[in-house]
């Protein structure tokens, strides 16, 4: 007999009476006292687990089947039957209970069905996908990066392996990590006894990337739209409930576009994937509704149901400085928004996304391109209640002269972007991209506070566990 | 008027006597005597630029049209008409030629329109995805990317992020690379004088991940059905055109699964895959077939109409040792297969892919499943007519006691993989994955020879530009 998913097993129709294999993980066993064994399996294709029924005339009730405990793997044959419990349509009748892995000493079983708090669960990061919470976790985060490259790819986006090695240092984005094959102990010098990068791997300095973005321009000027979808990192000591020093970022980049196509596109794609999630997870939103975050299914229908609104920086700050509320970092032109600033504006003045353009070029990156006024680029940030900022993107600078000014004026150094610079000499076009934090949109969705929670094996200072 | 990509016009049908609007670039300008201009202009949407018929009358035919060169920035506007030119059902008549970006000095354009060395496209690997050859690799690598995520989805199976950065540094799969934040000019230093990583970014040694495996086995074990698909890293000094330093892997895993499990896997995976790029991406596949290698397309159909082979490690052995070949290689029970005899059993034995199972225990990893006759264990190799290996996999040991017995036997130190020894201890499964290296596929498909040509930004020994 085929074995079937819990999840397919579940949404089938009509299945009363006729037999069925399933394999999985005990989550909780409860005796009757009418001498039969209600057990709760999973096998993490769905949040819900299905019930079992043993009647005690198993052959291995006794011997077996009464010492199973939660986290225990087994194989079950049995029949269909309509369900007299509340929550579920059909259980299984057992006719076989087959245990294929015990737990070894259930008392200290780290994941034991008794609520855990959340640092528990870090401790354990490899059990933790076991759990409701985690488990739903994983499906959602699965469903969320499936909806993006669905999103992306029907409408002929090609998503480009930028590199994650780079000898670049300049982008500016923040610290970062060097990667090296160097012996510490007997570090090659040059002549001048400084250390010789040179008889290392890559012949230079090399570290890992911050953002895939200045690669991915390039794809961007010969197939026009592309995407990247990968892991970046900063080496910056931030213990936060929002900070991982590797996390998965997701940049399109777009030709012939300019800020407001990209800002189109951005709310496009939020709203697609927020309907993927609602459609295809409703079983685990659910449960970060009941459980994790009253808000986390009105938060979405809110964005799916609403255009973002879109103004300009300087109406930002017109906005925070008229209005009456009171803020730890005062409000002034020119200052990069805070984000108490930025989620005034979507929770309380707006009550939706908001999408801020046209930042104050000293706060903002290089590649950012030069507006007429010649004090704000074309920038943009879509703002969200109930996380602030959670994308950031721009219209590129496509004039060399322009760029080079501002590399100049920036003290960027050009010898490692010659390439980028040479984007510009042939053929250059109006583009633009953004880059949306892909854990931060986890955690978003979820409502699942700490970003550790979200990624499977979370980096942060001091912790590189498993 | 809407922009069309060149994709959807060329495409579109009884378009003819419409207008239409398409952005792109100039592939390449001919003039005829009778004073018409014929612009080819891709815009990285498929392969085939759409044909532009510039007449001299149009007011900047002069002054602009005839100065452009391969490379230029146009936005178009004309009627779609029937084409009398071969290859091409339709063509544009321009009413509007805007030229949005120059090609600064023509002549020393690199990707000028004559027919340029790989060499010289890697050294341009910033200008070479405007090229045909790597427009049509960069489609078709997104073509399998998108195809393998679309087949492990619709199987019920989660992506999964497993970690780039890790302190084990215990797999044994090869060399692997530093990452660090220390001051290489002041390291820190224990009581003792060894270099205290306690101080590092992580406080201890870090590494970049080799495969994400032992990482993913944890998710296997909870969700039932999963995969990684994401960068791994060699740093091994290895100057051949299959080696990169960075390079993309894809490795599902299988719970309730064993060898022969994972082996049907693998071969629905790889059909499937091979028939989505020959439905998607024909027009880049015609391009392969027709100037990088002949057998592009029929290597494809192949395996996509044939049952893969399946054979024990000794029998392979016994077929080796029979057959007339010479190999460089001699063959006897307990070698590692070679690439040459990998490649005499796919290509001229049983001239079709065939899956090698049960390999000796003494040439594969701790973690591979011990067979009952304690010589071999659950191993498989997929090999492929022209490349080769393309797959490795294993059933994983699930029993605690037999790990320990082959970490212990094979010097792996515990300490860093208690955690993979839990996964043992509660609720172990029998299970098994194999790894997919990407880039290889990608060459594979393509039939370009050097892996470097496959990847945007290649990564090897001395090489981190861009």
């Amino acid at each position: 007999m085929q074995v079937e998913s819990v999840d397919s097993l579940l949404k089938s129709s009509g299945r009363e009476g006729s037999e069925a294999r399933i394999q999985g993980w005990i989550r909780t066993r409860r005796d009757s006292k009418a001498g039969l064994s209600f057990l709760a399996v999973h096998d993490g294709s769905c949040f819900d687990p299905i019930q079992v029924v043993v009647e005690s005339g198993l052959h291995n009730y006794q011997s077996e089947v009464l010492r199973l405990t939660t986290g225990c793997a087994v194989e079950i044959e049995g029949t269909v039957k309509a369900s007299e419990g509340k929550g579920q349509a059909i259980e299984l009748l057992a006719s076989e209970v087959h245990v294929i892995g015990w737990v070894e000493d259930p008392d200290t079983y780290p994941m034991s069905p008794k609520r855990h708090t959340m640092e528990h669960l870090r401790e354990h990061a490899h059990l933790r996908p076991r759990t409701n919470v985690s488990g739903a976790v994983a499906r959602v985060r699965n469903c969320i990066a499936q909806a993006l490259h669905r999103f992306f790819h029907e409408q002929g986006f090609n998503w480009v392996h930028t590199p994650i090695l780079t000898a670049s240092d300049c982008e500016g984005a923040g610290e970062m990590f060097r990667v090296s094959t160097l012996d510490l102990e007997n570090l090659p010098r040059t002549d001048k006894g400084d250390i010789d990068f040179g008889k290392d791997f890559f012949g230079e300095e090399s570290f890992l990337t911050v953002s895939g973005q200045l690669n991915v321009e390039s794809y961007c000027l010969a197939l026009s739209k592309v995407y990247t979808f990968g892991p970046t990192f900063r080496a910056e000591n931030s213990n936060t409930t929002r900070h991982l020093a590797e996390f998965w970022m997701v940049e399109p980049e777009v030709a012939f576009a300019d800020l407001a196509d990209i800002a189109d596109l951005s709310e496009r794609m939020l709203k697609y994937v927020f309907k993927a999630v609602l459609a295809e997870r409703a079983d685990d939103m659910a449960f970060f509704a009941q459980r994790i975050d009253k808000e986390a299914i009105s938060r979405l229908e809110n964005i799916i149901d609403n255009d973002f609104a879109r103004i300009n920086y300087s109406e930002a700050i017109e906005i925070l400085e008229k209005c009456k509320e009171k803020f730890e970092f005062p409000v002034s032109w020119g200052i990069d928004l805070a984000s108490e600033h930025e989620r005034f504006l979507a929770e309380k003045h707006f009550k939706k996304p908001v999408i801020v353009m046209n930042y104050p070029k000293d706060i903002k990156a290089f590649y950012m391109r030069m507006n007429d006024d010649a004090r704000t680029v074309a920038a943009m940030d879509v703002l969200a209640p109930g996380i602030g900022e959670i994308i950031g993107g721009s219209q590129r600078e496509e004039r060399l002269e322009k760029l080079d000014e501002r590399m100049d004026e920036m003290e960027i150094p050009k010898e490692h972007l010659d390439w980028y610079r040479d984007l510009r000499r042939y053929g250059t076009v109006p583009h633009a991209g953004f880059g949306l934090g892909f854990d931060r949109i986890v955690s978003y969705v979820t409502g699942m506070g700490n970003i550790r929670d979200v990624i499977p094996f979370p980096r942060t200072p001091k912790n590189i566990a498993f």
